[in-house]
């Protein structure tokens, strides 16, 4: 048992330790950096070793799962019909006197256990600028733009009920890879596709001046999609690191091809994603700054998303030394080592990492070869090839909201929508959901089964009348044509090889939107 | 080999056997009825033996059907683009000096093989009302309603886009079962419910004056809806035959137990659906023939609905001899005995029964105990216990549609949808699809997987946007309360005691409809 229970990720934490600030953190690793050759991978015998635990852990994981939620359920606090009539978001106060705390340049300290609200409604915020990555993807095999947003970026707020956000989309991130990744990509099943290689990953965002009045800054945000398979993606993945920057960091080979592939033979991704979003995070820096405001940046993203997001935050760091980053992550698995860590800590990057008790993909990659195995020294070699997480964690736990249930459901557990309900029902680690959360329940189940049945939302829900078919006047079920400003152009999305300087006059105040 | 394809059901007669007088098929049946016990079951012998038959069958089946499907398709054929602007039915024509033989009083004798083109938009109009049994169904398990027609009578063929049958839907009918059958009911997941027992199962509808003068007279027509699951349905099913009628006829008690179950404890099955049924039919018949029109009825129905229609027709010719009643069935299994058979063809009963060579459910019940069995009898005992078809067959095959995918696939055989696709494309057995079929190939794909990539339309695509869920103004998702009218009643649904006389005025001409 001491076996098992060493290998567990340190989830429990008490939240003295969780605070601790990263200089201390990275001392105490550095003690158990014993390796010599700093390029040593773990023996044969040291994988077999860890797979066979990685097969009990997960099964470990399982059964404690089944047995701790299997409680029946308290309906009484269930009182969604009379809230329909009520606003489904929490209100926006001004947080511009505090926005810098916020923001996490302490680390979060004494603003999570319990939650501030400002927090909690800024946490929400970024996490449905995430869920719009999802919401807005086509997913659907059969049309020629599978793999596109459907919108395009001035309508995408507005189609999905954000317009409210204080934010506008001043560009769409695309990747590829050029290592073979399982389950993360989605192509059209035709020839005649928008592109072959690429899908789009997610967008960047700026809040426009009222939003920018009441958080006190120029914020610009960027958001990464994940994928929808993060088991089978997590499970298939070649666990293997790959060096980041100048020293001895390192982080999982596929995020990193992800980040960073392109090719000039592709039309969306003759410069990578890294370029793309660095290009665009660069451009709005510059205008703002001209204009001598204070700018943010904060990157969010959910499971794969959340690995993009630190790998984006990590090279905006280096860019920009002086600009104030976080990253907002949900369900991210772990990214990089224990030097990729540490630099992200020296170089200022803040890391609000929320997670959910019972969700096993941050668990992911390093489910065995994690922090934790500075217990087992003895056949790790080197930590160097050990992974590890960053930053600050706000864990969740299903079993607090009276309106989830509380069976085994992996997919469930992972989806972010979960996760952005069971936030805004946070009060504070072990206290019951909150009374007063506004956000709309039936999202939870907009893509998997996690609402007890007494709410009779249906599961899975979010999908289109007729898969959009559509009616013509003879009576005869069509897809329509894409609406034409709705097309993905590489002319229009690449700002490839052009820089603000060199951009043409109607960049100016009034149409910095408006490319 | 002898053994296997004794017992192959009869599906590939040739045409001069197909059309066969019924008096004659019935003479050469009953030089097999050799039992001296008519009530003498099969033998456990003969059980076991044709228990391992059927297993072989099932086998022989499926390897079949893979063997000769793989071939590729020509899709040079293809050309569903082009007919986007070109009418998605095909033109109705004056019928009226030939309806009695479209409607089968010479058992459709020369207009099947090659298939008359008035025929075939005649066997498409009533498929279409089956479908809509299906379409308009509330399948949803969350919904207090579920079990019901979403929709009033008034407004069903005008949701469906039906408006142009020509027929107007005069009452709805409600069945229940007392016994316990697998997966022929849907239910509600709550107690609030419509109601506990009974599943809307069908309609009674008449052609309106234009339609009459088009086919020559006032056809009464039934649809009666079917299962999802016929496959699970028809494998569990208890094989046992009950007496209907005064003679030797007997029937599954199953498909005979929603066709007469009744209970004063119910809100929709105080009358069973055959009292209902026969009500409604008797009120239209009397009030058409008082007004000296000449009337028809024809029943339709798919697969469990095919074997109410034949019950349904069955019991309609007991009570009025002389009404021509016609019978048009989709994927239909067996549902009585020889003695079953014999009668209905006495009574003047014509049956069209509308198969796919594909499909498997028309060969249930019975795939062993049937018809062919007549060379089997040494351990059958006597043919009261076997299973028969009735009536003249149209057997339609998958391999003739270039849109059709031809890989196994025992949903897509045997759906309604599939049914009509080839029915439309029918011109001659061993003829090719007919090029200038109208009907919207897109249809087939509402509820399975059937069409070839080529055509980008998707699988299951029949489906409601989020289900159903609206946004509020408050931009939260819920389900909006159904309309009113369209909320199920048994004041308003049952005529349970009521007969046509008794009816107040406003059942006059005009209002017939009106109620």
């Amino acid at each position: 048992m001491a076996t098992r229970n060493a290998i567990h990720p340190h989830h429990n934490l008490p939240a003295a330790h969780r605070h601790r600030p990263p200089a201390a953190t990275t001392a105490v690793h550095q003690n158990f950096t014993i390796g010599k050759n700093s390029h040593q991978k773990p023996s044969n015998k040291a994988i077999k070793l860890a797979e066979s635990l990685s097969n009990m852990l997960n099964l470990h994981i399982e059964t404690t799962i089944q047995r701790s939620l299997n409680r029946s359920t308290n309906l009484n606090v269930l009182s969604i019909e009379e809230k329909h009539n009520t606003p489904a978001k929490s209100p926006k106060e001004d947080i511009s006197e505090k926005w810098r705390e916020i923001h996490g340049s302490r680390d979060w300290e004494d603003l999570l256990d319990p939650i501030h609200p400002w927090l909690r409604r800024e946490i929400v915020k970024y996490g449905e600028f995430a869920q719009a990555t999802y919401d807005a993807f086509d997913f659907d095999a059969f049309s020629e733009y599978c793999g596109s947003c459907s919108y395009n970026r001035h309508k995408l707020f507005a189609k999905l009920g954000l317009t409210e956000s204080g934010y506008k989309v001043t560009k769409y991130i695309y990747a590829m890879s050029h290592i073979d990744l399982p389950q993360w990509i989605e192509k059209s099943r035709f020839a005649d596709t928008w592109s072959k290689d690429s899908n789009w990953m997610g967008f960047v965002a700026v809040s426009d001046d009222e939003e920018s009045q009441r958080i006190g800054r120029r914020d610009i945000a960027v958001a990464w999609r994940g994928t929808v398979a993060p088991s089978e993606w997590y499970d298939n993945m070649q666990r293997k690191l790959e060096p980041i920057g100048q020293g001895d960091s390192k982080v999982e080979h596929g995020f990193l091809s992800i980040y960073t592939s392109k090719s000039d033979t592709t039309r969306y991704n003759k410069s990578s994603a890294s370029e793309q979003v660095m290009l665009e995070v660069k451009r709005l820096i510059n205008y703002y700054q001209n204009r001598s405001e204070q700018v943010s940046l904060t990157i969010t993203g959910h499971s794969l998303g959340g690995a993009l997001a630190l790998l984006n935050a990590y090279e905006a760091a280096m860019n920009f030394p002086n600009l104030p980053i976080s990253v907002v992550s949900f369900a991210a698995p772990r990214v990089g080592n224990i030097a990729f860590r540490d630099e992200l800590y020296q170089m200022g990057v803040k890391t609000l990492r929320v997670t959910l008790k019972q969700d096993v993909v941050p668990r992911m990659p390093g489910i065995v070869f994690n922090e934790s195995l500075q217990k087992f020294d003895d056949f790790t070699g080197t930590l160097e090839w050990v992974y590890t997480h960053v930053g600050v964690e706000l864990k969740l736990d299903v079993r607090t909201s009276p309106y989830l249930k509380k069976g085994l459901n992996l997919v469930g557990f992972h989806m972010l929508e979960t996760y952005l309900h069971l936030v805004d029902g946070f009060c504070s680690s072990g206290s019951c959901f909150r009374v007063d959360a506004k956000r709309d329940v039936a999202l939870v189940n907009k893509d998997c089964d996690m609402l007890v049945d007494e709410l009779r939302i249906p599961h899975n829900w979010y999908q289109l009348a007729n898969k959009g078919l559509e009616r013509n006047h003879h009576g005869r079920w069509v897809k329509p044509k894409r609406d034409p400003e709705d097309i993905p152009s590489p002319t229009v999305e690449s700002h490839a090889g052009k820089v603000f300087d060199e951009m043409p006059e109607r960049y100016g105040v009034g149409s910095l939107y408006g490319v």
